[in-house]
C-alpha cells in the first residue's frame, strides 16, 4: 500500500517540510496542498512543491490516499468536518500535532479507523514555510498512536511512509505519547522560557553577558508562543506532572548545596551526564 | 603595557585554548605552560603551543608578565602559594574561574593588587586540551572583577589582552559577577541536569524519543561533573537564589495552566521569546 496522492493541510514549517521531503523521497506521489489563505499558497507555488493547491480543503482532500493535518490542534476539528464527506473509505488520515489524546478524540470521531495519529519529533524554533527543509525529518523519531480498531495494514503503510522520509517509527498509545513528550519536549520548552524569565526578572543586565551555554539551553524558547501555549494547555495534566518533577529535582539540588559537600551534587550531575551522553544525536542539523 | 611572556597554569580546555589563541593573535608573546602532570605537558608539546613547559609552577611563573590560573578553583590557593615568591612586582595575575568571590579572596590575599579576576564566558561541554580551540574566545564576553586598590593601568592592560583574543570586556564587582552568572550559567547547567533527571526518574523510555529540542536544551549537562559541582558549591548562595527564581517561575506557569485559557501562558512565552530573540548570537560555533 503506497500513497499515490498526498494531501497536506496547512503548509507551515512541518507541512512545507513534508511537501519538500515527499517531493525528494517519494517518487511519483502527487502533492496536494490546502491553506486557509491565498498568500500562503503563493509561497507554496513559488517553492514548486505542490501539484495542486487550493483554499478549498474538501477539493484538496478528495481523491487523496493520505491526508496529513499540519495545522494547530485547535483548528483541526473544523477542517476535519469540512472535508469529512470528501474523504474516501480507503484513505488514511493523520496529523503532526504535538499532543495526541485530543487529536485522536476529535479526528477519530470524524474519520473513525481511517485516522491514525502521528507525531514527528522534528521541528525548530522557526516557523512558517520559509523555514521548511526537505531533511527536517531525517533521523527523527515519529511516534504513531494507533488504536484498537486501527487496521494493521494502515499502520504498516503509514509507518512505511514516515520511514521513507528518514524517520524511525515508534508506536504507543495516545496517553503514553502525551506523558512522554510532556517530559522531553513540553517541559524543556517551559524550562527554557522560565530560565529567560528568571534572569529577566531577577537581573536583566545579566542577559548581556550570556555565553553559548545559555544561548543553546534557551533556543527552543524562540518557538511560536501561540502554538506552544496551545500545546501546553492541551496537554495540561501531563505537563503539570512534568513541571512538578522538575521542581522536585531543583529543590533536591538546592538542598544538596546546603550540605557543603560536593560528593552528592557531583553524583547527581554525573548521572545526568551519563544519560545525556547516551542520547542519540539527531542526524539533522540544528537551526539556531 | 603588553605582555612579552604569558604563563598559563593548567592546560585544560580553557588553558589550552588560551595558548592557541595567544599564539594566533598576540605576536611575539612567549608562552609558558605549567601542568601538574608530565603527560599533560606532552600533549602541550605535541600541539606545539608553548615555548616553555614545566611541572614546576614557580619556574613557569618566574619572569612572566602575565600569569593566568586555568585550574579548578579549589586548586588555586596551593599553586598560588607555590609561586608567590617567584612572581615579580610588575606582573599581572588573573584566572578564568566561573566564580569570582572565593578566587578574589584567595588569590587577592596572595598577590595583592597584582591580581584581577577574569571570567571568559566561553567553554563547551567538552573538557581537556584535546577540545582546545584558538577561536574559543572569539565573540565571548570576558568579565573582569577589579577591586578598589587595583591599578587602572593593570585593568586596561588585562582588558586589552582579552580584547586581542576577540572578547568583549565587561567590568563588575566579584559579587555582582557571581549573582549574574548564577542566573545565566550555573542555573542553566542545573536546569539541563534536572530536565534529564526528571525524565530518567519519571519515564526513562521517553528519552529514546527525544528530538533536537531536548538535545540542545540539555547539551551543557555533558560538562564535567566534578568541575560543575565545585562551581555550584562555591557559588552556593547565588545559585540557590537562582534556583528559587526558577522554581517560582515554573510554579507560576503551572498555575497558569489551570486557568484553561491560553492568553496568559502565551504572554509568558511571548515575553521569553522576545527576550531570547534579542540575545546576541555567540560568534563561535557550538560544539555539540
Amino acid at each position: 500500500m503506497t500513497f499515490p496522492s498526498i494531501a497536506i493541510l496547512g503548509p507551515g514549517l512541518l507541512g512545507g517540510s513534508l511537501a519538500l521531503a515527499v517531493r525528494e523521497r517519494v517518487s511519483g506521489a502527487q502533492i496536494r496542498v490546502w491553506a486557509r489563505r491565498q498568500d500562503r499558497l503563493e509561497a507554496v507555488r513559488c517553492l514548486g512543491i505542490a501539484d495542486e493547491v487550493s483554499t478549498d480543503a474538501a477539493e484538496i482532500a478528495a481523491g487523496a490516499s493520505l491526508i496529513i493535518f499540519c495545522m494547530p490542534i485547535g483548528a483541526m476539528e473544523a477542517v476535519g468536518l469540512q472535508i469529512a464527506d470528501a474523504v474516501g473509505p480507503g484513505t488514511i488520515v493523520t496529523d503532526v500535532g504535538s499532543v495526541k489524546q485530543p487529536v485522536v478524540r476529535t479526528l477519530g470521531k470524524i474519520f473513525g479507523p481511517r485516522f491514525i495519529g502521528s507525531h514527528p519529533m522534528a521541528g525548530s524554533e522557526q516557523a512558517g514555510i520559509e523555514a521548511a527543509r526537505a531533511d527536517l525529518f531525517q533521523g527523527a523519531v515519529t511516534i504513531l498512536t494507533p488504536e484498537e480498531g486501527t487496521p494493521a495494514e494502515s499502520v504498516r503503510a503509514l509507518a512505511a511512509f514516515w520511514e521513507a522520509l528518514g524517520c524511525r517509527v515508534a508506536m504507543m498509545t495516545p496517553h503514553a505519547h502525551d506523558e512522554a513528550v510532556a517530559l522531553i519536549s513540553h517541559l524543556p520548552h517551559l524550562a527554557a522560557a522560565a530560565l529567560i524569565q528568571a534572569a529577566l526578572r531577577e537581573n536583566p543586565a545579566a542577559l548581556d553577558l550570556h555565553g553559548n551555554g545559555f544561548f543553546d539551553t534557551t533556543r527552543v524558547a524562540s518557538g511560536p508562543p501561540d502554538m506552544w501555549a496551545e500545546i501546553l494547555v492541551q496537554n495540561r495534566d501531563a505537563v503539570k506532572k512534568a513541571v512538578h518533577a522538575m521542581i522536585e529535582n531543583l529543590s533536591e539540588v538546592s538542598k544538596l548545596l546546603d550540605t557543603q559537600e560536593t560528593g552528592e551534587i557531583e553524583e547527581y550531575l554525573a548521572e545526568a551526564r551519563r544519560t545525556r551522553n547516551r542520547l542519540r544525536q539527531p542526524a539533522q542539523k540544528t537551526i539556531s
